[in-house]
Formats: structure tokens, sequence, C-alpha cells
């Protein structure tokens, strides 16, 4: 079987492992897991990410339909992000990996460590 | 609670994430869940990778412990590349995530359509 990477499903996977590999996405999307929250709570949550990187992250989730953002007309106006159900759904897929990297986090350490040795040594000959 | 984007799990999760958010890495697990196969098989299979980006991803595939190389002595010399028993357990979690990805393609499209919409006419105005 011929493997093409440019058919729709293929792109759109491409485009999902894409988002979901990228760290803030994940951090994001594992803490609106436990409820809505503000862009201040989130800033505070998740206190390595700068502003700009969050605003770019939560636009990209809100485009894919997985973040929903709800603005409040207040004095200064207030804007609550949470997932979608769509959102929801994508939390037992991504358990399920980050769940397998967790449970082979030694036997990957243990053959990234090998395979630099080995490579190193094979670099130093 | 507070999310820590550099516990040497999360960091884990991430690289791991990034290599199989990696649509080469994705093409070449695929394919080498069919069974074992040679670097020539492999660039046939994948038509639209090139030879050094086939190196670059079975290289990185190999230090993650995800998949095997084994040389055979012979004129040419023989490279099979096949899936580790590691690689072999990472197949569950990766269906999981493509048949979501497959199952939900058609909302996120509509997602992306609707929030490039109402995007583009904020700035059109």
């Amino acid at each position: 079987m011929t493997h093409d990477s440019n058919s729709p499903a293929c792109r759109t996977i491409n485009h999902l492992l894409q988002r979901i590999g990228d760290k803030w996405s994940v951090l994001v999307v594992m803490t609106l897991s436990e409820g809505s929250r503000r862009f201040s709570e989130l800033r505070r949550q998740i206190p390595s990410i700068s502003q700009r990187m969050l605003t770019l992250t939560l636009r990209n989730l809100e485009r894919d339909g997985l973040v929903s953002r709800t603005v409040t007309a207040s004095i200064p106006p207030r804007v609550d992000y949470e997932l979608t159900e769509l959102g929801h759904s994508l939390k037992g897929p991504i358990g399920a990996l980050s769940q397998w990297a967790l449970a082979n986090i030694e036997t990957i350490h243990a053959a990234q460590d090998r395979f630099d040795r080995v490579h190193d040594a094979a670099t130093a000959a």
C-alpha cells in the first residue's frame, strides 16, 4: 500500500497532531479540561507562557473548534475560554497518548542514551 | 493547579507528540506497521518523501527506540527497518487519535471555515 501524504484525511490528521504536539496547546487544553478560565487565569496557571503565545495558542484552538471564547460586556470586558464539546472529546485520545508516554518514559530515555553513546563513539573513533 | 511545562514527564510527552506530529514519522510508522521494510521499499511506498527526510526520520525514530535497523552483510549491504516492541505498542494510541481526527474532520473544517469568514469580515470592515 502506498501512503499518500496529501490526502485530505492525512492532512487533517497531520494538522491536528502538529497542533496537539505543540506544548502550549497541550498545556492550555489540560488547564481548560478543569473548567472555563479567563485569559488572566490561564496566564497565572501556565506561568512559563508569554502573553503573545497564549493569545496565538487560544486563537488556533478556537479556529479548530476545540475552544470557545465568550466576551461579557463589562468594564473592563471579560473574556472566558472553555473547551467545546469537540475539545472535551479530544481528552480521551490525548490522555491515552500521554499515558503511553508516561508509561514508557524510562524506555525511551534509555533508548536515546544508548543511541547517543553508540553514535558519539562512532564520531570519536 | 499550575502546569509546569518543564517537568521531565511533560517534556517527554511534548517531545513524543512533536515526533508523532511530524507527518513523515506518522507515514513511516504506518508503513512499518505492515511489516519490516528496506530503505528503498520505504521510499517507493512513500513517494513524496525525499531521501534526506527519510534518512532523518528513520534516525529520529531509531533514537527514540521506536524503530530498529538491521544491517545484513551482503553486496551491496542490506538494511532493514522494523517497528520495535515499543513502536508496535504506540499503534493503539496513535490509531485512537487518527480515528478521532477522521471522525471529526468535517466538524473541524466547518469550524475553520466559520472562523476564517468571521475574521476575514472583521478585517475587511
